[in-house]
């Protein structure tokens, strides 16, 4: 079985490396895979963006746990997630919900089972003493009903409008890669093949007119360019360097591009 | 088997990788789990905490390396620790102190069989050369009395003086998070359990005055309380934010916890 | 098996958990062993320099990606070269050179076999699209000659000129490391042993002039040094501080060793 990680805990403490350890003696043949600890303190939009990101990535069966959890010990709910293909295990704060955005869920269990948990549960470290052992009991054969009652919904985050026109669609950057590639919420099924095909796109964001390419090196370097990204969405960029630094872009900055048809 | 490394190598250069090789070209099937590789540079406090605050949270028979190694090369000695429930190897400097702090070693071993080490032993990489190695060739099924000669005892760091009073105790921060929580070495077993259940409790640190709380949304964002953290000692902190920054605290800064009975 | 991963990506995306999600789906028994991410962006020096000084210490089979790919999506051919011990895979811009610099490479193939890419390919994610899926499928048991069509040749990057004199050599400083170690060109294997051994040599770095110790603590902290380094590279350096900062160093900055026999 095979266990990913997405939470904000950093990698400069003993955090994530404790969850595995719990994991480990549960489940000790379960394969455990980092999908990112880097998601910005408490940031629930950057959590949920890299895990509907990566997972669909994973084989059948994969358990995907993500911790962005700014109110761990309060009274928000622990959830598990199944669908056809994986089980999301996290706070029940919207951090899972884009992973299953067009996804059915199947199953929505309350996480209550305190027998899987570790004794004592503190309060502040639900990924080592809930999450954790919770996924490595599935991972290691219990049953997805054990984990908790059934229930009937659970926290969705809004995914941000998309607002189209006859020949224009309009959004906003919902992440910002390393690269300093911003991401939009501009899907390229929204817009003609063949206007995608032909690149008669053009993409308005943070005052730049950019121009849809194939790939970064069809500009020269230091040039801005539209791209459509590994995930399928609009993507402004600038051939080796940085276009969200270098244009005062962040998450909900507003994206619009059009075309002739 | 697993193996567990704690190391300031970072994670920008090869070093964590190629100790990795190592093990997997002696021992293969054994699971290699990172604790961290951001102890700063030569930081053995810091890297005896983080290897304290994990290694309990592993299976009974794990093998831990700990590097944070300033003198590799010099004269100091490579050590091997046996307790009843894990292997700690590095360099004899501490590092591996406070993770047995609490547990009788029941075996002492200097790291002096040459057959096990990489050949030539460099001066300046003993995590690739001599203590990887070590560790494999015990996951492997190696007898831990062949990993060298017995020796009577090994470096302790010292661990912090609490300043017990009838209702008060003072100690200091040993560790700041990556969220900016400012552990202490004030645990909360040596408080009235009653004290920290009605909460009735007052810290004292950078300036501050904290309640004591469950949960750090008990209090509004921004604001700082104490929590009885997850290992057990009390941790000032802001609901949301960086305590440690926003008050100028570093390992070493005093802090003292009093209550009425 | 066993396959590395060095690439440019960064920890804090999840494109490295993808490209295992991706690996474990082909090849579910594979580990995935982390060289680094941490290459700065588009720097083929630095991810070249990492992998050949990781790579001879994994187990012979291993099978190594290397994603630094700045030409992503445009004509640059994606390659694989077998060597007795090992399988690189990579971009054909000579990230994958330098690992190979001392052993011959026996078989070179173009990755032109799509049934074993992502449906579609990206044009900026290859790491996810064809070089995790073409190493897992290798991985899982593949012939190498099912990777690709066999081409003659491959990118190479220089490896920067030495200038041997009757007792001296110059060159440069090729990498950085966390500690702010400067790795130089300059090989012990270019000096007499003699000279080595009684540490009758003299470095200038910087406008520094070190002499050569076999640890960092053969002198007080905050002190210069030069060392041979644990890949057999001179390296200036200084007892428990960053080198390279102090002194201006950077890659390409020049270095001279000389001795009398």
């Amino acid at each position: 079985m095979l266990i990913t990680l997405t939470t904000d805990f950093g990698t400069s403490d003993w955090f994530v490396g404790t969850m595995k350890g719990v994991i480990s003696g549960i489940a000790r043949a379960t394969r455990i895979i980092d999908i990112t600890h880097k998601v910005p303190p408490g940031n629930l939009v950057d959590g949920a963006f890299a895990l509907a990101a990566s997972s669909p990535h994973f084989p059948a069966g994969t358990i995907h746990i993500a911790v962005i959890d700014p109110g761990v010990g309060s009274s928000r709910r622990a959830i598990a997630l199944r669908t056809r293909n994986a089980i999301f295990i996290g706070p029940d704060n919207g951090v899972l919900s884009w992973a299953v955005r067009e996804e059915p869920v199947e199953e929505i269990r309350v996480l209550n089972n305190e027998a899987w948990f570790l004794e004592p549960v503190s309060h502040t470290f639900h990924g080592r003493d809930v999450f954790a052992p919770t996924a490595a009991h599935l991972a290691a054969g219990a049953c997805f009903r054990d984990a908790g009652d059934l229930v009937e919904d659970f926290v969705r985050l809004p995914w941000p409008a998309l607002e189209k026109g006859e020949q224009s669609i309009r959004g906003e950057i919902v992440y910002v890669d390393r690269f300093g590639n911003a991401i939009s919420n501009l899907p390229g099924s929204a817009i003609p093949p063949a206007v995608l095909e032909e690149g008669r796109l053009t993409t308005a964001c943070g005052g730049r007119m950019l121009t849809l390419h194939h790939c970064y090196t069809d500009v020269p370097p230091g040039k801005p360019l539209a791209i459509l990204g590994s995930s399928g969405l609009l993507e402004p960029a600038i051939n080796g360097d940085d276009f969200a630094e270098q244009n005062g872009i962040e998450v909900g900055s507003p994206v619009r591009a059009t075309w002739q048809d």
